[in-house]
């Protein structure tokens, strides 16, 4: 930390493990599920802690019915009563440095698979196991844990600091999109998404769709005078694997080698309602990967020719055509502009808090960051969390990566908004 | 009809169309799925009928708990909290013929594919369209029908003639097997499944097995760090069609040339429970045909082969087995004991009724005959619709096949019970 002046070393310094771990272990207990109320348990807490700092807070009720009619809806998966937003801020004017995470989780899938309880957060071999832990309740307490460092070391700010603290990242994105329309924006963003280290400036698309096949009903000991609709989806499945494989032949280079950076996924189906009965209905629900710069209506027509074609080639399927809706979340690409100095800012405060540059990456997946970029906001991800874990049994985030990541976000906030 | 005496013929004259039809329509509009409390409601409503027409009704709740520990206990797919049984006796003693049929209907399937509400019958060109007419409420109220010829004939029976209504045919049968174990047995036994015209005198069983597929979860944007359930099933799905095919090479010639008499049909799939997330399960329900003459152990043990092997030849399953359980409906095969003489009796009474004498068949569905058959009751179908119509939208059954049916089952009545 020789690069550090004695007033960044101080707010670096402030930075409080316990007090971190803590919080984390407070927050991985709240169920928060995409849509669920305990999302608006989440936001209150955290309301409650960014107040606790000294920040002016603003707690408001999202109006879902005024803001689905945005031309920029991004969709949802669980749709809502109630959603809240908790944006904190500290200092007056001057450039904004925003930090925004979201407090949503997904579901924890076959608990079978979990060692232990996915919201009774356990700490093994260094991390903190369960859900949300690396998606990205560390990412966001890091935030939170970085305000706390800066507002403790007593450093009046020329800028201002800004949390942002949202809901529904998970199935489109409304919170942040609510946040941003309520007048909330930034010179500059970071998101502390799970980045293994890298600093994230692009991220690939997501939408998600949902298929609906049909079949014949027939009864089961005479299947061959129905059509099962289960059948029916393979021809359906076959295409779209192809898609997937003329979609990633080529790819930013930002995105590491990774094999699938537009990954068609099928994450949900449900086909039929007695064991004993041809099939007469099959829906699958699945993401579908925007490629970078791709306009999303280009995105979709390939998607629904791929689908169209597939049917055409389907004796029963010609005449009895798939349905594609696109349902749920719709994360259009994004990124930073090329050039902008976020970039190399957080790579600095990063190389001075760790020692190491981080590489520019891209994300194969979407995230808010699309909202803040589409808003002029300059935007990165850097957070704690390895993304494999994201989603997973057993999520899991390292505590050490999280403390380094709170240092790193409270350096940069000195630096970009104080210290007067 | 010359081939029937005037007592006979005063019989099956007394079957009245437009009762059996007004009967039929009050039973269809109780929407009995299996099940459901309406299994209740229409066993009772059948009570109300037999007691009108002069029978002795028992009808009695079943003991579930106790019926449940029974070694020939089917199994059942839709929980139930209360059952019941009716049997309705004419006659006091001597030979018995008993009819039995079941009141429940399976679900009804997309309603978009449904002219007319599956619950709300409907006359269309001769038939009557409905969840449940064909299978098998046309052939229940039949004999119902049957019964009000005998008795408002003033036929004096010399034997006794019983009418079982049975609940939970669709999913084992439980209600035939309590209506045994209540000590109604028969000489003889028609159930008026839907036939065809034919007579039918062997069943293949049907075993209803769930599957359960192991993925691995990931997020949907890295879904090849993760492993599909439904891609994991694919394989098992191929071997599944294999041991279909080689259990269908040859059969029985009562199937007259059913290309599957052996059916394995998948009626139900469920995988994941998030659009972009890979699934990490998938359960698949459906039912397994069981060859005629075949232990229902070597049938198991056949598929519980084939899934191994499948599993086996697979990178993921090999370490990550697919669970079978034999869930729901475990129907054995049944048959009338070779040169039993029902089947002539109920062909004899066929022709002296229609003018044509019909073919003896076997049925590639299980249904409450192997209960009675494995009882010591020789039992056949007969009865009316065409069992394509069963389980599928738009379920219809010809009016003039439930009338037609009801005078066979009436002259038979009147030979094997009367006339005194």
């Amino acid at each position: 930390m020789s690069r550090l002046s004695d007033e960044e070393r101080r707010v670096v310094d402030a930075v409080d493990e316990a007090w971190t771990l803590e919080r984390l272990c407070e927050l991985v207990a709240i169920p928060s599920v995409t849509g669920s109320d305990a999302e608006s348990d989440a936001q209150h807490r955290i309301a409650g802690w960014l107040r606790g700092l000294g920040m002016d807070v603003d707690l408001w009720q999202i109006d879902l019915a005024s803001l689905s009619a945005d031309p920029d809806w991004p969709g949802q998966e669980a749709p809502r009563d109630q959603a809240w937003g908790v944006v904190g801020t500290l200092g007056d004017d001057g450039p904004t440095l925003a930090l925004s995470g979201h407090i949503d989780v997904v579901p924890t899938g076959d608990l079978a698979q979990w060692t232990s309880g996915p919201f009774d957060p356990t700490v093994r071999d260094g991390s903190l196991v369960g859900r949300g832990t690396c998606d990205m309740k560390g990412g966001l307490v890091a935030a939170v844990a970085a305000v706390a460092a800066v507002a403790g070391a007593g450093v009046p700010l020329t800028g201002r600091l800004a949390l942002h603290s949202v809901v529904s990242e998970e199935d489109g994105g409304l919170g942040a999109l609510a946040t941003i329309r309520r007048g909330h924006l930034a010179d500059g963003c970071v998101i502390p998404e799970p980045t293994g280290g890298n600093v994230v400036t692009a991220n690939a698309g997501a939408l998600s769709f949902r298929l609906t096949v049909p079949g014949r009903a027939a009864h089961g000991a005479r299947r061959a005078e129905g059509v099962s609709a289960v059948e029916a989806f393979m021809p359906v499945h076959r295409a779209l694997r192809a898609l997937e494989r003329s979609r990633n032949l080529a790819s930013d280079p930002r995105f590491g080698g990774l094999a699938l950076p537009y990954a068609l996924s099928i994450g949900r189906v449900l086909a039929g309602e007695w064991a004993s009965t041809v099939p007469d209905r099959l829906v699958a629900e699945g993401r579908y990967g925007v490629q970078l710069g791709e306009p999303v209506t280009v995105a979709r027509a390939a998607f629904e020719a791929c689908v169209a074609a597939a049917c055409d080639g389907d004796a029963w399927l010609a005449d009895h055509r798939v349905r594609v809706e696109w349902t749920g979340g719709q994360f259009a690409s994004g990124m930073l502009p090329a050039g902008h100095c976020l970039l190399g800012d957080v790579q600095a405060a990063v190389h001075d808090v760790t020692g190491s540059r981080p590489d520019e990456r891209a994300a194969p997946y979407g995230s808010d960051l699309r909202h803040y970029t589409a808003a002029g906001v300059p935007t990165v991800h850097y957070g704690p969390g390895d993304v494999r874990w994201a989603h997973a049994p057993d999520e899991r985030v390292a505590i050490a990566e999280v403390v380094s990541t709170a240092r790193v976000l409270a350096l940069l906030a000195v630096r970009t908004c104080g210290a007067r």
